[in-house]
C-alpha cells in the first residue's frame, strides 16, 4: 500500500515536471530548472497541506503560496491546472504567448489562483511577510472563542536568488522580530544560479543566518523523501512562536541531461534532452502534455476538498454572523473591498486661519479622522513615524514599525493589499523612495490598492542636504504606469488627495511637504469644498483672471502658493495670470479632452510651471514654448528656505520668468 | 602615566563631543547623538590606527574611513579639522549653512577626507565593501615582493540603519564570501533609532548573522575601555582573511540628558542641555567650539605622523619604479585618472554585414577590446554574466561576480570609483536597474566615474514578460541630476557610446537591447566613422531628407532602424522625413543652440519619436505639435516580435502616426 501510494505521488511529481518541460518546449522558452528540482516539495505541499479551493480562489480564508521564484511558473501553471483552477491545458501549451493567462513570470489578476505577480527577487519573499501580517492583524481582529474565521498560513518556495536579494533579508529580520508562527518558506536550495555554482558568490550559512533572525530552520538532504518533507511542513506548522524555513537540497533540472547545471536555469531543454529527460523517467516521449488519468484524479481531488472546506467555513461564517453581526459586516464589508457609510464625512476642513501647516501635518490630521471611520486603514513607516506624521492615534494595533527597511515595506504593503481586507501604507521620506521602487512597480503592475505616503518631498528640506533631498523622485514616480502620483498644494488639497488615495483603489502615491505652506484662501465656507471637486480631476483653475490669461501658472504642491503671490504681483504690471493647481498629471491626463482645454486653452501657448522637482515631462503641459522653473540639479546644504530661493523659487524670479515667457 | 594618558584621551573625546555638541547647537539643526555615543570609538580607531595623511587626502595608500551612518558628520567634521584637514573651525561654526564645507550629511568633493557621501543609510556599508575589494584587487595588481605599494584598510563606522537595510546585508554576504580581510566595521550599536528602542523592530542576533555571513565578529560591552577597543581593532587587522565586525555598545546622546533616548538622535539638545552635557563633562559652558590646546596638539601629531608615512611610502615608490617602471607608470596613470595612449584605437568597427546584432552583443565585443587597452576596467553583473555579454574574456581577475544583489553591485561600484585607479562597472536588465537606483543616484551626487550596463532594455525582451519588461526606466534615469544616459541605435553607435563612457569620467549608464538590431549603412569605410562624431554630441541627423523636411522622425535604440525603415516608405508617399539619431538628451542639452537647431529646425514642428519607454519627457524634443510613439503601460509576455508590434512599433503605425502629423 505503502509502495502503491509512493508509486502514484511519483507519477503525480513526473505529470508536473514533464507538463512543465513540455510548456517550456513549446514556448521554446522558459525555466525547466527550478520545476523539475522542486516538483516534488511543492507536491507535498500542494496535496498534504495547502488548504485553497480551486473553484473560489478569492476564498478569504485560503492558504496563500507564492511563488516568490517567479521564473518557475511553468510548475505553479501545472499545479493549478492539474488542482482544478480555471486554467485549462490549452493556456499551458499556450506558455508565454500573446493573450494567453500564463505569462513567462506569474501575474497576479492574469491567471486565476496566483496570489502575487512574481519574478524579481525578492519580492515575493517579502510579499509573503506582508501576507502573514495581514492574516494576523485581521485574525485578531475577527476571530472569537470557537470562531476562526481567519486563520491562513503563508507558503513560499524561495531560491537562491530570493536569499540574496536585500528585500529578502530586511523582511526576514522583521518577520523574526515579529515572531510570525504563520509564514512557511520553502527554499529550493539547489546550489546553482546562472553564473554557475552558488560558491562563486553565496557561501553564507543560510540557517544559521535565519536562526540570527529568529527562524525556526530546519534542513532536509533529500527532496525525494515525500515523507520527510511532510514531517518537517508538519512541525513547521506546529512552530506558533517563529517563522520557518526549511531549507531543502534539491537539483536543478532534475532527471535531466542537465540536472546540477545553469544550463538547465533558464532555456528549453531542447527536443533531444527532453526525450532523454522523459525517458529516464519512465515517460512517454510523446503525447506532449500527456497527463495520466490517475495523476488528475488524484490531484481534482483538491476540488471536492477546497469546496468542502469552504462549505464548512461558510457555515462557522453563517453562525459566526448570527453571534457577531457587527464583526462579520465588516469583514464582508473590508474583503469586498467596500467603505463603510459616511467614510469620508469627518474629515477636517481647514481654513486659512489653520495654516500655514506641512501638508505632512494636514496628512496627518486626515488619516487620523479617515482611522476612525475605516477601520482597515493601516500602515507605518521606514522609523520615521514621527516626522512623516503617519501614526495613528490611539490605533497602535494598526501602527506598523518596519524598522529602516524601505524596501521590505514596500513589499509588505504590497502583500497586505494583495491578501485582501486592508488599505494598507507605507511611509518614508520622499527621497527614499528610491529603495522601493521594486515594490512600487510591482504594485503598479497588479494594479492593487498600496499607498505610499512621502514627505520631504523638494529641497526645501533644507540642512539634511542633497542626500536628503528629492529632486528626480516625483518624474520617476510619474513614469510608472498605473501610478497615481498625488502632491497636493495645501491642507485641503491633502484632504481631497486622500479621498482619491482611499477611493480610487490604485497604488497611489501622496507626495507631502516638510515645510510649512499656507492653507490656501479659496473662498472659505463654500460647500463642497472647491478642492474637493478639483483634486480628483488632477488640475483645475485655482485662481483665474478677468479676461483671456495673457500666462497659465501650473503649479503643485508647495509651489502653489507661489504662483498665487506671483499671481498678485502680474496683475499689479498688467499681466493677467491664470493659476492651475496641477496635483496628479495622471488624474488629468485621465480627464476629457474638453475639460483639459477649459483648464489649459491651447490658445494659450505663453505656460510657465513651478515644480521644486525635476523638469523632465513638463514640456507636456507647458508646451514649445512653454517655460518650466523646477530644479535641474542636485540640491545643497544650508536652510530650507534659503537652498529654495538659491534654487529660483522665489517671486522675484516667477516674475522675471513670466516676463521672459510673454517677451516682456 | 597611563593615567595621565586616559586623561588626555578623555580631554580628546569630549573635544570632539562637545565641538559636535556645538556644531548642531550653532546649526540648530543636526544629529548629536551619535557623535556623544560614538566619539570613543572613532577616536581610538583615528589615533591609534588609521593611516592617512591629512596633508594628502588623496594619498593612494591610505586606509578609508566612511562614516556610514552619515548623519554623524558633525563627529566627522570635528575628527578632519582637529586631524589637521583642510577644514578650518570656521567651516564647523557654518555647519549645514550655504556654501559651506560642512553639509548636513558628508559629501565626497565637498569636504577635504570625506572618502564617500553617505546619509543614505546602508550605502557606506557597500561602498566600504567596494574599497576593500578596490584595495585587494590592486594590491594584487601592483604589489610586489618588499613593494607593498597598496595595502590600505578599509573601516566604517555603522549603525543599526545601516545593518537594517538590505543593501548591507548583500554586501555582507559578498564580503564574506570574498573574504575580505581588510575591511573591519565597527558597529555602533546604541539599540535606539528614531521610533524608540530597537528590540520594536530589530530584535535580530548581529554577531550570529554575520557570523553566518562568514564574518570575525567581537563584541564590547563597554567603549569607554579604550584599551579594549584598541585591542578589538588590533585583533580584527590581524584575521587576514575574513572581514570584521566589532559590535561596540554605545549610548546615543552620551552624558546629555538624552542619552539612551531617541529624542537624542536628530534634533539639538538645545541650549539647556547643552549646558549640562558640558558641565557633567567638566566643560567649559562657553567659548563655544572650545579645543583645549594638548587636545589640539594630541590630534595634530597626525599632520607630522600623515606626512612621515606618506614620505616612507613615496621613498618605497622611487624604489619599486626603479625595479618596476611599467608597473609604476601604469600605477601612477590609473591613479592619475589618465588613459593609456591608444587606448580606443583597437576598438572595432562593424559593417552591416555583421549585423543584425544585439547592441549588447556589441557591448560585449567592444568591452573586450577595451578590456585589451584599459588595464583598469573591471566589474561584472548581478549573476547574468552570459546574457548581459559584460565577461571579459581572458581576465578572470576582472571579472566580477556580484551574486543576486543590484544593491550592493551598485554600492560596490560606487566605493570602486571613490578608491581610485579603476573604471568599475556593474550590470543587470535595465528593469532590475530599480534595485539599485539608491547607489545611482549616489553615483550621480558625487559625480563619480561609475558605469552601468543595463541590456533587455524594452518591452522588446519579450516572453519573460512585464516583469522582466522595461518601461519608465529610461526616464526615470534621464531624471537623475549627472547622469548621462545612453541608448545606442547599432553596434557602432554602441562603440562610439563606450568611448564616451570611459572618456567622460562620469557616472555613465549604457542601455543596450536583447534583440538582435541592423548595423545602420551609414557609408561604410567613411573616416573617421560619422557615429564616432555624432553620439558624443547626444543626438545628430543620421539621415537627411533632400530639402526641408516635412518631417523629423527622432529615435533612440532599437527604434532607430524602425525609423530608417519608415523614411524610406514615407520617400514613396512623397513626404519628406529626416532621421535623427538621439542616443543622449543629456548630451544634446549640453551642446550649444546653434548646433541643437541645425538637427532639430524649430522652425520644423512636425516631430515624431520613437522610443520603446515611457513617453515622459519626450515633448521637450518634440515640442506640442509633436507626438510620440512610446510605452504607456505595462508590457506583456509573447514573444519579442510580437510585443513589440503589438504596442506600435512597427513602420505601419510610424507611418499612419507621421501622417495624422502632417495632416494627411
Amino acid at each position: 500500500m505503502k509502495e502503491q501510494a509512493g508509486k502514484l505521488d511519483q507519477i503525480c511529481i513526473n505529470t508536473m515536471r514533464m507538463l512543465s518541460v513540455d510548456m517550456v518546449e513549446a514556448a521554446k522558452s522558459g525555466h525547466p530548472g527550478l520545476p523539475l528540482g522542486a516538483a516534488a516539495v511543492a507536491y507535498v505541499l500542494w496535496t498534504r497541506f495547502l488548504r485553497h479551493n480551486p473553484g473560489n480562489p478569492s476564498w478569504p480564508n485560503r492558504d496563500r503560496f507564492i511563488l516568490s521564484a517567479g521564473h518557475g511558473s511553468a510548475l505553479l501553471y501545472a499545479l493549478l491546472h492539474l488542482t482544478g483552477y480555471d486554467l485549462s491545458l490549452d493556456e499551458l501549451k499556450n506558455f508565454r504567448q500573446w493573450g494567453s493567462k500564463t505569462p513567462g513570470h506569474p501575474e497576479y489578476g492574469v491567471t486565476p489562483g496566483v496570489e502575487a505577480t512574481t519574478g524579481p527577487l525578492g519580492q515575493g519573499f517579502g510579499m509573503g511577510v506582508g501576507m502573514a501580517m495581514a492574516g494576523r492583524f485581521l485574525g485578531e481582529c475577527f476571530n472569537r472563542p470557537g470562531f476562526q474565521v481567519l486563520d491562513p498560513t503563508v507558503y513560499a518556495l524561495v531560491s537562491d536568488g530570493d536569499l540574496m536579494e536585500g528585500v529578502a533579508s530586511e523582511a526576514a529580520s522583521l518577520a523574526g522580530t515579529l515572531g510570525l508562527g504563520r509564514l512557511i518558506y520553502l527554499y529550493d536550495d539547489n546550489r546553482i544560479t546562472i553564473d554557475g555554482d552558488t560558491s562563486i558568490t553565496f557561501r553564507e550559512d543560510v540557517a544559521r543566518r535565519f536562526e540570527a533572525y529568529n527562524w525556526h530552520v530546519q534542513r532536509l538532504d533529500d527532496d525525494t523523501d515525500l515523507d520527510a518533507v511532510e514531517e518537517a511542513i508538519r512541525i513547521a506548522r506546529e512552530e506558533e512562536g517563529r517563522p520557518s524555513l526549511i531549507i531543502v537540497r534539491t537539483h536543478i533540472g532534475y532527471g535531466s541531461p542537465r540536472q546540477d547545471s545553469p544550463k538547465a536555469h533558464g532555456e528549453p531543454l531542447g527536443q533531444e534532452a527532453a526525450r532523454e529527460t522523459k525517458e529516464r523517467a519512465g515517460w512517454p516521449v510523446t503525447p506532449a502534455f500527456h497527463i495520466p488519468e490517475e495523476a488528475l484524479k488524484q490531484f481534482r481531488l483538491a476540488v471536492d476538498e477546497g469546496a468542502r472546506r469552504e462549505k464548512e467555513w461558510r457555515e462557522m461564517f453563517d453562525a459566526y454572523r448570527e453571534s457577531f453581526p457587527e464583526e462579520a459586516g465588516r469583514f464582508e464589508m473590508q474583503f469586498g473591498r467596500e467603505l463603510p457609510p459616511g467614510w469620508d464625512e469627518n474629515l477636517p476642513v481647514f481654513r486659512s486661519g489653520d495654516g500655514p501647516l506641512a501638508t505632512r501635518a494636514a496628512s496627518g490630521k486626515v488619516m487620523n479622522a479617515l482611522a476612525e471611520r475605516v477601520p482597515n486603514l493601516l500602515g507605518g513607516s521606514a522609523d520615521l513615524a514621527a516626522s512623516l506624521k503617519t501614526l495613528l492615534a490611539g490605533h497602535d494595533d494598526r501602527n506598523i514599525h518596519f524598522g529602516i527597511r524601505e524596501h521590505a515595506m514596500g513589499a509588505i504593503v504590497n502583500g497586505m493589499a494583495l491578501f485582501g481586507g486592508l488599505i494598507p501604507y507605507g511611509s518614508t521620506f520622499l527621497v527614499f523612495s528610491d529603495y522601493m521602487r521594486p515594490p512600487m512597480r510591482l504594485a503598479a503592475l497588479m494594479n492593487i490598492h498600496s499607498l505610499f505616503i512621502f514627505s520631504h518631498d523638494s529641497i526645501a528640506v533644507g540642512e539634511d542636504g542633497p542626500t536628503h533631498q528629492p529632486v528626480e523622485q516625483i518624474a520617476s514616480m510619474r513614469a510608472i504606469p498605473n501610478m497615481t502620483v498625488l502632491r497636493p498644494a495645501d491642507a485641503n488639497e491633502t484632504a481631497a488627495a486622500w479621498r482619491v488615495a482611499i477611493r480610487r483603489s490604485r497604488p497611489t502615491a501622496l507626495i507631502l511637504t516638510r515645510q510649512k505652506v499656507p492653507v490656501l484662501d479659496v473662498g472659505e465656507g463654500a460647500s463642497p469644498h472647491p478642492m474637493i471637486e478639483g483634486v480628483p480631476k488632477g488640475a483645475y483653475v485655482l485662481s483665474d483672471c478677468t479676461g483671456v490669461p495673457d500666462v497659465i501658472l501650473i503649479a503643485t504642491g508647495s509651489e502653489v502658493h507661489l504662483a498665487l503671490e506671483a499671481k498678485a504681483r502680474l496683475q499689479e504690471e498688467g499681466i493677467r495670470a491664470r493659476i492651475v493647481s496641477m496635483p496628479s498629471w495622471e488624474l488629468f491626463a485621465e480627464q476629457p479632452q474638453a475639460y483639459r482645454d477649459t483648464v489649459l486653452p491651447p490658445e494659450c501657448g505663453a505656460r510657465l510651471a513651478l515644480e521644486a522637482g525635476s523638469p523632465v515631462g513638463w514640456h507636456r503641459w507647458v508646451g514649445y514654448n512653454g517655460d518650466v522653473i523646477a530644479v535641474d540639479r542636485f540640491g545643497a546644504s544650508a536652510p530650507g528656505g534659503t537652498v529654495y530661493e538659491e534654487y529660483g523659487f522665489s517671486v522675484d524670479h516667477v516674475l522675471s520668468r513670466a516676463r521672459i515667457l510673454l517677451g516682456k
